[in-house]
């Protein structure tokens, strides 16, 4: 029998993900939330909430917010409101798979209740290295907006040194920028060397920028405080790719004139096409491959 | 004494221009047409174009734009009208150097007759292919601005291997982008095929487009035609970078709802201070390397 997977909301990103999954074989798709999508999309059942048999679901898959601390889940392309209770949840079967970008104490508890398996797929390291390629094209196109010289030949700082800092610092030099890369641990200092990148040691970053022209930090921490934005030169910006609230102290920046600007999520706003891709190629894997073992 | 070097009007990329000169040993800048620049250059005169003592000039730097049929000069940071008459050009010194973007036939007449020497620096090839480094990264831009996916794995066709050419498929395959490249000659479709890239001989292009997402024309010439573009896939996109009117058949891929832009002169929009310092530098080179030999 076929199994049967629901995608419950979702943004931009999901268009894509429902093209890639909804010709899998024996694999029957239902749409929620999508009724004000114009295009439709042919042959795919789509039904109101209340219509969904949830004990018969083999797989959930929630927008990349998953749900809020109560359950309401984030539907972009309806007017519906939609609330998964723990009762809701409570109906699934035990071998059901619930795929959210990221996850909150409200799911993990209400999918452990209800002993279904919850997927974070923002958590996982492909995604967020397939994800960090957006992520460092859509940081090449701010800087390309935002400055009057080009990439080429310019001096890029960039904090950080994990899945999104290595793509950033490996894209910018790939276009001629003279890249350093700001890390803590000697492993991640030889390796950046060993790119033919600059390496600094975290602790001293701000003895190494009096040239920089763009920074971009990668830390969610407070990395980039007065002391370091003080020794930037004044025509420099700052580019932070740090989630909420990112790692720069704004306030200072401002304060010196110097343009810092905390990038939203890129991915999905630059290629939603791609990320839609990708989410879909990891899940794929799980409705397959990972069943089958 | 100081060579004397006047300026006559010019757009953003000038002032990285002036930025450039304006410290040069032995010499004396005089600007004019940038009464309404507010930051004002500090140290150099500003004139009134009738207060010049053209007789005095070592050099004259004209705008991009040179000058049109009749000798008017276009100036964006003055309300003076400027017009460089054949006489204006007789009052010339026989040794005097007159830098032009492009030329003309009025140019070449009235420079002649003076027996003045005409520079025109963008058919320099050192300074076409420095601007091809803007040029490639405004591509980039528009590429990543103009589609819902990333240049990492997209299906690059770029049509023509002349200076921008190379530089354009050199950097989106930089990018991890699937590049081919149409060129004509033996030696160039050697060369692309050396880079890695696939070389696709011009006559057959329309055969090897079926799955291209981004298409770059650079060849001056009615090259994306019907035939080619009644073979695009539906969600590709045209960027045509050759000057005016471009090589598209831009009301056919109307017709078939595939995106076509005509860009303008990117180096100028994108990057004008990275555009000014190119210029800067080879204007150097004549005023005292070629001087001196």
């Amino acid at each position: 029998m076929d199994q049967l997977i629901a995608i419950i909301g979702g943004d931009a990103r999901y268009l894509e993900l429902i093209r890639q999954l909804q010709n899998l074989e024996n694999t029957t798709i239902i749409l929620v939330g999508y009724d004000k999508i114009e295009q439709g999309f042919t042959g795919l059942k789509q039904l109101e909430f209340d219509e969904l048999e949830v004990e018969k679901l083999d797989a959930v898959i929630l927008p990349i917010t998953g749900t809020n601390k109560v359950g309401n889940v984030e539907v972009i392309f309806s007017d519906q409101k939609i609330r998964l209770t723990k009762q809701w949840f409570n109906q699934l079967k035990k071998t059901a798979l619930v795929f959210t970008g990221i996850d909150n104490d409200y799911l993990v508890a209400v999918t452990s209740e209800a002993e279904a398996s919850l997927i974070s797929l923002l958590d996982r390291d492909d995604i967020a290295i397939y994800n960090s390629i957006p992520t460092a094209e859509g940081t090449l196109m701010m800087a390309m907006e935002n400055t009057d010289y080009t990439i080429h030949s310019s001096r890029v700082c960039v904090v950080g040194f994990g899945r999104v800092g290595n793509t950033v610092a490996n894209k910018f030099s790939a276009l001629g920028a003279k890249v350093s890369v700001s890390a803590n641990s000697i492993r991640d200092l030889a390796r950046i060397t060993e790119m033919g990148l600059t390496a600094i040691p975290l602790q001293s970053i701000h003895k190494h920028i009096a040239d920089c022209d763009i920074l971009i930090n990668t830390i969610p921490a407070k990395v980039i405080g007065k002391q370091t934005i003080q020794e930037l030169p004044a025509h420099s910006m700052i580019i932070d790719l740090a989630s909420k609230p990112g790692g720069t102290d704004f306030d200072y920046a401002k304060q010196r004139g110097i343009k810092a600007i905390l990038s939203k999520s890129l991915p999905g706003s630059v290629a939603p096409k791609t990320a839609g891709k990708i989410l879909a190629d990891v899940i794929k894997q799980y409705l397959f491959v990972t069943r089958d073992e």
